[in-house]
């Protein structure tokens, strides 16, 4: 497995479009669809949101068929959009399926953007002419940029990865930024691959990958009606045998790790990037509840702003995770300097610890002292920028 | 039952007394006394984080004994302290009861502040003699006053009320700001009355009084090492009938209800006021989830501060709190003003909502359709102020 420069253009096989639609605004690209040229097996990962949108219902439909495309749109997420939302959303893919001689079971769709507004679906059926006729495999690093939202970088990511012998390829691209949260709140994701992988082994590969990068992500906690992410593999006659697939997997976690990373780095108004272990959970369910408290703690994240080394915030949040948690086995570090241990605070200098928190990046472990549990989260600052994205974002 | 104007002050048989010791800073309040004349039944609820503070665990061990007095000191919170944290407490108690001609066991104590250091307990005994030279019962104002940390006004609240045919008081202070969250976090409250109320009476009034406020608010979400609600009744030999209880009661809420929107209203940087109510939920239990989701959003609680009617917000909150949702039953207001209804996007003037949400206070509704709970939540924005204040609180 190595890492290849590049995005979703490295993986054979796959033609993409992104044009400017003018869903909600002019002159930004945010109609996109990505055309495989077989029949492909697929997997996704969606919200668990009880509200979620109507191309999530059309994907957890259409999950298990064979895929040949996926339609995207930002601007408009199609959420508490009722029959309508769904409706527009099946005439869509309808519609793309006939122009391209599929069945309209085979098109995926993913939306995101504001919640609560119909498509504007004439205008966008309107725009398929113009949407089939740039297909093109150089295209695709046009993908990450027109799922954009409040992203301030387009995020992609690609290796290359041997089974059996020979050479394929597997990319991403995604879109987070705002309401990025455990469970994958909104989020894009698309990730492609030229490698024939079985059904139930994509599942399987995918379904670990994300949890161990999207799921141990956060920025502010909220979980978003649109989540998805979805990976296509060509459904050829010959599949990768199971024992042949140990590369991919490992090439599937690079890509996914890169972009959750770059998930976070992008958080809305974020200055830091804070990994937070926690070590010696009484189990890993614990250790991800601890993690995940740590995480989104708005006191704890403000105080990563303010490079404020006011770890009694981060003991508290892990007192009140959920998890097992006893004072005099909890020992709290900042990179390497322990700054509580087995309960009781050490007298370490002020200076020391300011040093770690003015980085850039640091990381935040935890000990509870309690079993084997580990588990790792990224998180972010929280900012004043993040106020001023979010108070605006709507109007 | 009516309100009076005062606090502590006005229920007789109790004095106060509320100084400067020199804690973490100079010249301000942060060493306070409450003494009983007689014996107190007493009450109590703590916080629920696996990481408490010493004075949290010694009141939880001497809550059921026969109380006379409340030791509180505010900037330090002597949590994550270890033994010594906890000898501390036990001996500035100790040394107050010695005093006062009492036993140790019969002093609680509350604290708060950062966490982390040690109180510097020498120099709080040495201020002893002033604290209990200055006991009376004028000095009940000046215990709100001397419990702040980063509340911007004190808070307190009084009532005078009829049982078995006697006129009563019954009294509150409270601290509140940040870490304010459901389950009471970073919370002190006193409460005081004159009318002797059986422990068993006591204890179910005052549980039901503070989960219907104290843990109906929220700020930020989260919870702290050092909550404490307390209520002192006098031990008297002829207990009040249970029958005759009822004004006492509606007494009990209304201090405690008002304390916790004072509470909610000087939330840290709050500008606005607003109540979360959630109606027709599945049971009572998923009105509480649905409320607290949507009132400890941070995308709403943006929205709020920006005044931007961005109600998919709200409707994610709801869809992600573990309760039962059904988008096609799923109705929100704000004010009178219906924006979804049954899950379809009403068509409505953007300035009839800007219009409600510019002001300072006004309710979200969200119709769950699926049963008969309801729930009811005070929540504010988040705003810039909060990140400034939050940053930069240690150092």
């Amino acid at each position: 497995m190595k890492k290849i420069e590049g995005g979703l253009e490295s993986v054979p096989g796959y033609r993409f479009s992104s044009i400017m639609c003018g869903i909600r605004y002019d002159n930004r690209l945010d109609y996109s669809l990505i055309m495989s040229d077989a029949p492909c097996v697929a997997s996704g990962l969606f919200t668990t949101n009880k509200i979620f949108a109507a191309p999530v219902r059309l994907c957890r439909e259409r999950i298990n068929n064979k895929i040949r495309g996926i339609l995207i749109n930002s601007t408009n997420a199609n959420a508490c959009t009722g029959e309508t939302g769904y409706s527009n959303a099946a005439a869509l893919t309808e519609d793309i399926a006939v122009r391209t001689g599929t069945e309209g079971k085979s098109i995926l769709m993913a939306s995101t953007g504001i919640i609560g507004r119909q498509l504007p679906s004439d205008k966008m059926k309107d725009s398929h002419d113009e949407l089939l006729k740039n297909l093109s495999s150089e295209n695709g690093s046009l993908i990450p940029k027109a799922i954009m939202t409040t992203d301030t970088f387009p995020k992609s990511s690609a290796c290359a990865f041997t089974a059996a012998g020979k050479e394929f390829f597997i990319a991403g691209a995604a879109k987070g930024s705002g309401m990025i949260a455990p469970d994958m709140a909104t989020l894009l994701a698309f990730i492609l691959t030229d490698a024939p992988v079985a059904k139930k082994d994509l599942d399987e590969s995918f379904r670990r990958a994300v949890n161990d990068s999207f799921n141990s992500i956060t920025i502010d906690g909220d979980m978003s009606t649109n989540d998805t992410a979805i990976i296509l593999s060509p459904d050829l006659p010959e599949k990768i045998d199971p024992a042949d697939l140990n590369d991919f997997r490992l090439a599937l976690n690079a890509v996914l790790d890169d972009l959750a990373i770059l998930l976070v780095k992008d958080g809305e108004g974020a200055t830091k990037l804070v990994q937070v272990k926690v070590i010696n959970a009484a189990s890993e369910a614990d250790a991800r509840l601890a993690a995940k408290s740590i995480s989104e703690s708005l006191l704890v994240k403000t105080a990563i702003f303010g490079n404020d080394p006011n770890w009694g915030r981060v003991a508290a949040a892990a007192g009140r995770s959920g998890a097992a948690v006893e004072e005099s086995r909890l020992s709290v570090a900042f990179d390497e300097t322990e700054v509580l241990k087995k309960g009781t605070p050490v007298d370490i200098e002020y200076a020391v610890l300011k040093e770690i928190m003015d980085k850039r990046e640091y990381t935040i472990t935890v000990d509870l002292g309690l079993g084997n549990g580990t588990a790792k989260f990224y998180t972010t600052d929280i900012s004043y920028d993040y106020i001023k994205i979010n108070a605006e974002y709507s109007t």
